[in-house]
């Protein structure tokens, strides 16, 4: 017999996601900050909250997916947050990617309060948070996940034990990192490709498939050919997340140099106003310095 | 018929690959400036010549591997060179990784000569090289590489013609820059990794299949964490390609920062005298940064 | 006639200060967290308060030295803070370096509760404080300066009124910026004239006086040739301000690279435990990775 | 009794140096490329020779001033050039900025020929050298820059002796870092003020007496302020010799990161089409990142 699940934040994310908790059978409660969001969901058959504390008294899974670190803790503590009306023996489950020492303080609360958390945060996108088909990285004790696997296994297709509560955050940010220095080397390999005249369809299939390659390249390459900056994941959101990565980096002391550099040039592209086209604009930053386009030469 | 084939440069990558050729059934005579490495080949029966010269006179197909630019300068000009042995209508097929520019230069001194110039850098290191599986970007005229295609086939697995001569350095260049930054990527997001106390083969696993994917991150990763610093790729060579690499992207008039970057941080593993080690001990210059190794948490 | 003077915070700085307002004749009521550091200054007249609460009921005019941000908030706001005792007509000046956007809010606090703020950061390190030769930046209204003028030059050689209220805070985040890179000029500088066998002292007097010149270089490179790293001002402090340099640029948007790299490179010498040697223990970050020590090579 | 002087390259530097010495009394042969160039200074006194090696030929000391490695070895090697010319007992002093290790070599030239070289590259711009007024630093034997002292005394104000051959050029780079560093400085200080909303004017007032003081920002910083590109320094020369500084710190193992950065800035500068402009069009590179530009908001 399934629990009763809660889930806060409708937005890109989490709407899709929530949407696929009803249709998959569970019985669900909703709120969101701006209540309009929530009829999509309604209308699917679940039913809306007044209040994330409400949706915590109705539940006994409760499942946030927010934009960053003060919206988690917004939704989690004060009179109207989640803690005020958690009952011993509830799970939060945070699939916001935040600060992995602030999700360590916020699980400590929730322990305190007589439930206990698990940070999951994911990757896929928007496209991934409607097909159901997400990555999900939680940190955790592990019979908590396996509790509330049948919910997350609804919302994403492979979901990975990271460690301790805070680690799928942790593990996340790594995944950012690798990310951004995987897209700034797709950009300046591509700068110089058209820089030096190369056939730029013919240079990916050269390169691609060897010592060279990555999802990146493989993916965003050709959206940089054809000019087609659709976003997967926006410019925005990949600075809101590095500079968690900072962060986090700087709390640990470890020098991430090509991740710095890369926050600087994302800053470029959102001074021009593009911080909503996808994160593989890093490359007009550079394409900006050289005074070239890629995919724009005459062939 | 087959041509006569000469092959000039017999170091850990055109060893192999001279061998296969004789291995094919090719009438190979080779030569190296090192005459005792010449043995191995003259055993599976080539025949050693005593200069390029002498190479290019007894061969209408001359392949080159040789370790950069000016050794490619010295082995094709001069009294003793190539192109002073050169028939017309041979191909020269240079298979070292030199100056796009340099090439286009070279190539218009063997058609003076009346022969032509094929550009023809590899990628796969030695393993590739003696297994024939070398994947192998080859720019000028696609008469010529048809030509030349069956010894190629010999040696190599994926054969792509980039474009006219130079273009196959420029490919191989590009794929320098993503090789390199790449590696950046998975340095400072499994710094981030240990630094952050996570298990680093699950993160691994966690990440490797989605974005943040890469050939570097699979493959030099888990060598990373078992401190295996056996070499695909040395530093050392690294380090030649990039000097090419940001030679290039001055000429161009290209911004590369990120490759910069790596570029002063492999110096201090070369300072260190890890110069041998394989491309992957680039971590080790944010390690000693961090004061922190990956792998070596006890866990 | 002169005001009553109140100073909160007795650390490196503070209390160097405060003990040249009371030495100066003024009527000094003091407060820190660590009770003990009121004794010297309280044994040279001043009287010492139970928080900083008490010292602003007692006080027209509040001085405050403190660390950082989370300081300033923490003297100021809450039940014992300066603002639950300020009385109207009273002015703050903050001689903390504290972030520009928090100092914007904080004075709107203070003038809700009927006073004034002036942000007063000073540069000149310990021995400035002690000696009275700060350089004091003060943002904020022009007639609450010249208020409390005779105050600052008490304390400091230098005053100067930047504009309005964070515009103070905001010419010594500039400031800092310049600090940190002229420093890594120097310290790659130093590195090269080293590992390319020159006379150091030669090399500093044929390009200090120059289109080369600055006061680093010519103050703190004869430290480092010497190897002689005692603060004026530490690593650690550095770091701290670079920390509301890096997020007053996000804030701004504005791309600042070179700043960003030594941030990065701080962090290295931070983790061999050198946070508490002066600034100037930059260029141990670059001389671990070329492995060379500017000023140990036999001459 | 003062010796024949020949003088090589009649350019930007090369053109007010020579006339200097002529001014001063001395016999002096020069010699350029461009022979219209030679007018100037005949018309004062100067005559003038068919070659190189003829100007060799007929004095006994040789300065040269062009303007980079290539055109050294270019005057001073072949059938045409200084060697092929050059007197035992003949100097040879090259005011050329050029790479230290093919100094050495030309040195070691000059000596089989039973002449000597001094490296003398000098800072001071177009303005020192019309007026005199130059710093030379000189590499080379001690004895012979006694002998060379009268005709350097009439071209600079600053004359260091800065060790063995080679010398003179490495301390030349080692200005050149602190140069385009501190210049950094500058960029990112005065844009971060301007995006601050800062009054530009104080907040140099306020900075560039202290620790955050340097001649870049105290000379350039106002004509950044003023949008006045005008070169003291051209960007297209200082990219010249940011070459030389970074292949011998390649050379020599030394990682500037710093350097290696703002070099790709200046590419950024130079794609734009602003080579011939000062050296603070460093500036722009950012700016344009920025969206911002220094001095141009109202105030």
């Amino acid at each position: 017999m399934s629990e009763k699940v809660g889930f806060i934040g409708l937005g890109i994310m989490g709407g899709g996601m929530a949407a696929n908790l009803v249709r998959a059978g569970f019985e669900v409660t909703v709120w969101n900050r701006t209540a309009s969001r929530m009829a999509a969901v309604t209308d699917l058959g679940a039913s809306a909250a007044g209040s994330a504390r409400e949706v915590a008294e109705r539940s006994s899974v409760v499942l946030i997916c927010v934009s960053d670190t003060p919206d988690v803790v917004a939704v989690t503590e004060g009179p109207d947050g989640i803690l005020a009306g958690l009952a011993a023996g509830s799970v939060v489950v945070d699939h916001s990617t935040i600060s992995p020492s602030e999700t360590r303080r916020l699980a400590a609360l929730a322990e305190e309060a007589g439930g206990s958390w698990l940070d999951g945060p994911v990757s896929g996108g928007s496209e991934g948070a409607e097909l159901g088909t997400l990555s999900i990285m939680v940190g955790g004790e592990a019979s908590d996940l396996e509790r509330v696997r049948p919910y997350l296994e609804a919302m994403g297709k492979t979901i990975t034990h990271t460690g301790p509560v805070g680690s799928g955050q942790m593990v996340k940010l790594v995944n950012q990192v690798l990310v951004v220095v995987n897209m700034l080397a797709a950009s300046e390999a591509l700068l110089l490709a058209e820089a030096g005249g190369l056939d730029l369809d013919a240079t990916l299939s050269a390169v691609t498939g060897g010592a060279a390659g990555s999802w990146m390249l493989a993916n965003r390459g050709p959206q940089i050919i054809a000019r087609d900056w659709r976003p997967g994941f926006t410019v925005d959101l990949q600075q809101k997340d590095l500079r968690l990565v900072l962060e986090a980096a700087d709390e640990l002391g470890v020098p991430i140099p090509g991740t710095a550099l890369v926050f600087q040039l994302y800053r470029a592209v959102q001074r021009r106003g593009l911080g909503a086209e996808g994160q593989h604009a890093l490359v007009k930053a550079l394409e900006h310095m050289a005074g070239v386009k890629v995919g724009e030469a005459p062939r």
